[in-house]
């Protein structure tokens, strides 16, 4: 079992990274204090079909009244009916202000979970038991929230568990598209902080197919404290925590636009890394790998961008984007690899480098 | 003007009050950093008939976009539809992470703008502008949140304003039973934490028509000050902060069963502090001037207990409030005139106690 703690400026939590570390669960909750009077596991539907009963089982006979409550599965169940479903079931089960929440799923139960525990009651402990290799990035930080038809994520607040237990052994039920989609994070962390791990995971990462158990749990444990290191500096997001969005103001954009749920986050967001590296190709008139990494992209199956999506009403939703102020986009760009930084781009450049992608990505990258 | 610093472990920040304090609303708002980029006002129909144009006025010319929006009056507008509703306008008018929430109204208006701030993406900026002289309570603390139909303020955060701006302009168009409602959180703060107040309002307000404007500034800054005392020593509510509940544990539940919006919350607060002064001479077995006091508010209106409430639903609905712990309802009692602790109080000598306060209040107090 590997062990990580993060440290933000409103508290300090250990990461568990591990095929077993489920088994310590109980313990860690028996030892927190002041003592829990009741535990919620809130979960999706595909996750609690797969894993509700085994942790549930680990928890029933620690003393704490036990409820469980299980939303549909997808990220537009991140949704504001979700979020006061699950306010209303703990409610009714009678949660305290000393209960505790576990969210057990991807990063969709996360956000979700991490808010109704960050709002019931103006909040109340909660634990993340991440199932998805995702869930990585979302389960460490404290960023919670749900989405609004307007935009996603645009409610919510930062709420930091009291753990984060991350079994390797959840991972195994992964379809391929959830691998892909959680690799696209992991990839990110690289390039924007690590020249190393990038080379790592390109010379060792050959396919999303090989990837064995020790090989996951080093790239879990590098990924994770990247993202540990960046938002141990900047809670919350007031400057550096800004470049863990790299990709992600197209990748929102096209999600939104797509229709949440029609584009995973991680295709999204490799759409919208690849975006990022031509804009900072075209900026520092260096090379950035980005046709490198756009094939590299590619192997993987990460997909182009939807063919329907419109360069005009992109930049109309990335300007809505949380990161953009009055009305200015600024976007994550990198200056070499491993290297990040923000910059505010003109709307008009923008649209010219957003056209020419799309164009780029319907001759090339579609084949 | 006076002005008071409020301090928090998360936040530092000035209580404005006086007559003319809105005058220096724009300079205050010119001088926040990072700059402001938008101002949305928040309001109520009763309230923005009265006030909206004089306050936008103010704001209209100093450079930022100004938006407003009113929603309906009552406590029970505090709901998830006008919180959602608040958040879609704000994202409809591209509010961004640097914009200013202004909250002007009453204590619904205070929490429901307080929690779409503390939550519109992850928590922007927002300035209280009380109206009422219940609000003197509410706007200072950072406690935001909306009721849910299970039970009140179920749902919120901690966030704390920039600043409270609190005319006395304000409150000469406040209706009898506003002052009232007001009144009793005064009267709660002085019975709390401060023994000389309390012989000052006996003496000095012997009817609620009679409060002369410096007796006003004098009883705001004085209440206000207790609050902002146990707000600085214990922000999130983790121990002293819970006596500020003097009178809520029943008060609550009281407007719980008896519909949103039946009773005023102040006047529930005053049948809730009623109870628990019955009860801490019960326990304490000391008179602490339950007789006196119950004069003294029905000589200022205050209402009986509704006489439809039965003490078994009062009870239950004690039980789901915040400051219960495993179904074991905390109360909030007092040592001395001045001096509040907090202690447990089992179901059965709370029921019997309960079923003696509705009896003796039908007997003498509607008299």
């Amino acid at each position: 079992m590997e062990t990580m703690k993060i440290n933000t400026d409103s508290k300090r939590y250990p990461v568990f990274i591990g095929g077993t570390v489920l088994e310590e669960l109980p313990d860690f909750i028996q030892a927190l204090s002041p003592r829990v009077t009741s535990i919620l596991i809130l979960s999706d539907e595909t996750v609690s079909s797969l894993y509700l009963k085994e942790t549930a089982g680990k928890l029933e006979n620690i003393g704490q009244s036990l409820h469980s409550f299980v939303v549909p599965s997808g990220d537009k169940e991140k949704s504001f009916h979700n979020y006061y479903e699950c306010l209303t079931f703990a409610l009714e089960q009678g949660l305290d202000r000393h209960s505790l929440i576990l969210a057990l799923g991807g990063g969709m139960i996360g956000d979700l979970a991490g808010f109704v525990a960050g709002t019931y009651m103006r909040g109340i402990r909660f634990i993340q038991v991440p199932t998805t290799l995702l869930a990585h990035d979302s389960a460490v930080g404290g960023k919670t929230g749900i989405n609004h038809p307007l935009g996603k994520n645009m409610v919510g607040v930062f709420h930091q568990p009291e753990a984060v237990f991350y079994s390797t052994a959840f991972l195994k039920s992964l379809p391929e598209a959830e691998w892909r989609s959680g690799f696209a994070e992991v990839i990110k962390h690289s390039l924007i902080a690590d020249e190393e791990f990038y080379y790592w995971l390109v010379k060792e990462v050959s396919g999303l197919q090989d990837i064995s158990e020790d090989k996951l749990a080093y790239l879990l444990k590098r990924a994770i404290s990247i993202k540990a290191q960046v938002v141990s500096q900047d809670e919350r997001e007031s400057g550096l925590r800004a470049i863990l969005n790299f990709g992600h103001t197209l990748g929102h954009a096209i999600e939104s636009k797509a229709g949440y749920g029609a584009i995973s986050h991680g295709d999204a967001v490799s759409i919208g890394m690849r975006f990022a590296l031509k804009l900072s190709e075209s900026i520092s008139g260096k090379n950035l790998h980005y046709n490198m990494i756009s094939d590299w992209l590619h192997d993987y199956q990460f997909p182009a961008l939807p063919p329907q999506l419109e360069a005009v009403e992109l930049l109309e939703t990335m300007k809505r984007d949380k990161k953009s102020t009055m009305g200015h986009v600024n976007m994550v760009l990198l200056e070499e690899i491993g290297q990040a930084y923000v910059q505010e781009v003109n709307d008009s450049f923008l649209l010219d480098s957003l056209q020419e992608f799309i164009l780029t990505d319907k001759e090339q990258y579609s084949e």
